[in-house]
């Protein structure tokens, strides 16, 4: 249980209920000048993060996408354009606005190519961030299909054998429906952990594991940092040569070439920090099987893998996404937990642009 | 260069030119009854694992393959059969005959659905083992598509937090052209280790390092084993919980879901040793963008990456491919080594059959 240091709890945090939420980040982004429907949708997936326990890509986060927006690095109201287009295959420019939008509508317009020729794919350039990628491929499980989205961002890990950020942490989320199970929701940071797990240690005041970030000089950093060069890097999933970290670099690099490279908005070392581009798949199951013998398997697997004896000290084996919705169950029903110096800001944020206050 | 121990040499193989391998893997799967056009397709996907330094996928293989034909495991003559088909995708059943052969073809039938509407791709049941995954994405990267690849396998790998097996090994492959620069080729295991790295230590004599598998108490193995069973497990890629474990974890119930779960073959726990279903996809690059434009930024990505300073003690950073596109100069140049032992079991084999001896 060794990142419970990273978890909130009511000590370091305040409930508040989620349609509350909701209410609140729609009128700040509103109050800044984001169209209503926009809003919505951007918060929407922002409560999805606080309500699944994905603190770090949660609703504390409007604030800084609300300053953005009054800066000018996000164009808002935004036109998301059809660059090109196939049966198949969209690619779109997120007009430079915030990422949410785009990668919904890319996402939307995927699983309705799927449901005409059996898959729908969409590429994203000038895109922003798009919060919890997991989001994502939830929109097409909900729809009996297989979803899939990564996303690509600007340099903060080091390739294999190198000793300077080059790589994003690149997600990649992959969903596939369950019947009486849950579906399998599975997100993930190509790095050994997601940066916002860095910044969320700086904040909590821990020390990193080794394994998670190397100094320049390619000795293990533990210590959190809060900015980003050249004198720093965190490591790719595996960590060293001999334990495979050329397999979460390269995992890096194919979300670089799926969101960077096939849209043209480019790749993480052409990007500057808060540019993603985004890359969405939707599957249609039927086109291949029937939908429920499908589900039936998934919770066959399911729970052959529930069952397994675990390693010593360790409560249950998990499967992709069952602690998100261990936390969605609790915070539907007691209220989502907010970061009391995040509660602060949102707060503060609200009363400044004189739009009401929820929470 | 901690696995320079596992590299064939001047002492332990034998090099061969690589037309004489083909020809000698082709006569001895026809030797056993496999129509010529099959044993063609299977000895070059072989001999391409040996030219690119994949030796645990290479043509040491034939004769275990020429073994499951003559025992009845894998069904030759196979009929390949389309199961169903949209414009998009294919489910196919292997027939439960050589997988190469219907992994060839749900490549070939994923690039020729690209073409026409952007994006094609095949999911195969009743299969078998289909080599070096990476193989088939090289086939839509000739055709100036992205292709992408995954193959399920019986039961090997610990789930994260979990102590027995319950995952296969299940490898991603993913495969991008580049212009000037050489061509993207990723080619991993979800597992920290190939299964077949393990198998080659212990031929070697040996130890592994911490981190590639535990036993069934969870405690480090270091003595490679050559069995398979419940008291033993390798470990997902991440190795623990705080290093990403529940990545590598998540990874390989991916490649599950699409192989397995998606053409109904089975998951992991539900096959046989030997037993493998396929995933191929091929994304045709021109219907997003230019694909000189494409290429020119996979250029510029390849070289940034190659002239990041490195870990002490290291050459250079590397890109997917780049290894094995060093093999493969090499050994078209002056031979493929083949490990003495294999060598001697290759020419035995072609002689106990009756077939032509070429090495």
């Amino acid at each position: 249980m060794s990142l419970d240091y990273l978890k909130l709890n009511d000590a370091n945090s305040v409930r508040v209920p989620a349609e509350n939420l909701h209410k609140q980040v729609s009128v700040i982004l509103q109050g800044v000048g984001t169209p209503q429907a926009h809003a919505e949708i951007t918060a929407e997936i922002l409560l999805s993060s606080s309500l699944r326990g994905v603190e770090t890509h949660g609703v504390g986060n409007v604030v800084r996408y609300s300053e953005s927006i009054e800066d000018g690095t996000y164009v808002v109201p935004q036109t998301v354009e059809v660059i090109s287009e196939t049966e198949t295959t969209v690619l779109l420019s997120c007009g430079n606005g915030l990422g949410f939008v785009a990668a919904h509508q890319g996402m939307e317009m995927s699983i309705a190519k799927a449901k005409k020729f059996g898959v729908g794919m969409s590429t994203i350039r000038d895109g922003h961030h798009i919060g919890m990628v997991g989001y994502y491929p939830m929109m097409a499980v909900a729809e009996d299909m297989i979803g899939m989205a990564m996303t690509n961002a600007s340099r903060s890990v080091r390739p294999a054998l190198g000793a300077r950020p080059r790589v994003g942490t690149n997600p990649i989320a992959f969903g596939a429906p369950a019947g009486d199970e849950r579906d399998f929701i599975f997100d993930m940071a190509t790095s050994t952990i997601a940066s916002g797990k860095i910044a969320l240690a700086k904040r909590l005041g821990v020390q990193m594991p080794v394994g998670w970030a190397v100094t320049a000089e390619g000795e293990p950093l533990t210590e959190p940092r809060g900015d980003r060069g050249e004198d720093w890097a965190m490591n790719p999933l595996g960590g060293t040569r001999e334990q495979g970290s050329h397999k979460g670099y390269g995992l890096g690099l194919m979300v670089d070439i799926l969101c960077g490279v096939l849209s043209g908005g480019g790749f993480g070392m052409q990007l500057a920090g808060g540019e993603n581009m985004t890359w969405t798949m939707a599957i249609d199951i039927a086109k291949f099987r029937d939908v429920d013998d499908f589900k039936a398997m998934m919770d066959d697997m399911i729970r052959d893998l529930h069952s397994t004896p675990t390693l010593p000290g360790e409560d249950r084996v998990l499967v992709a996404g069952d602690p998100e919705a261990d936390f969605e169950d609790d915070r539907l029903a007691n209220g989502v937990p907010v970061e009391n110096s995040q509660y602060d800001e949102i707060r503060a944020r609200a009363m400044a642009l004189g739009v009401e206050v929820f929470i």
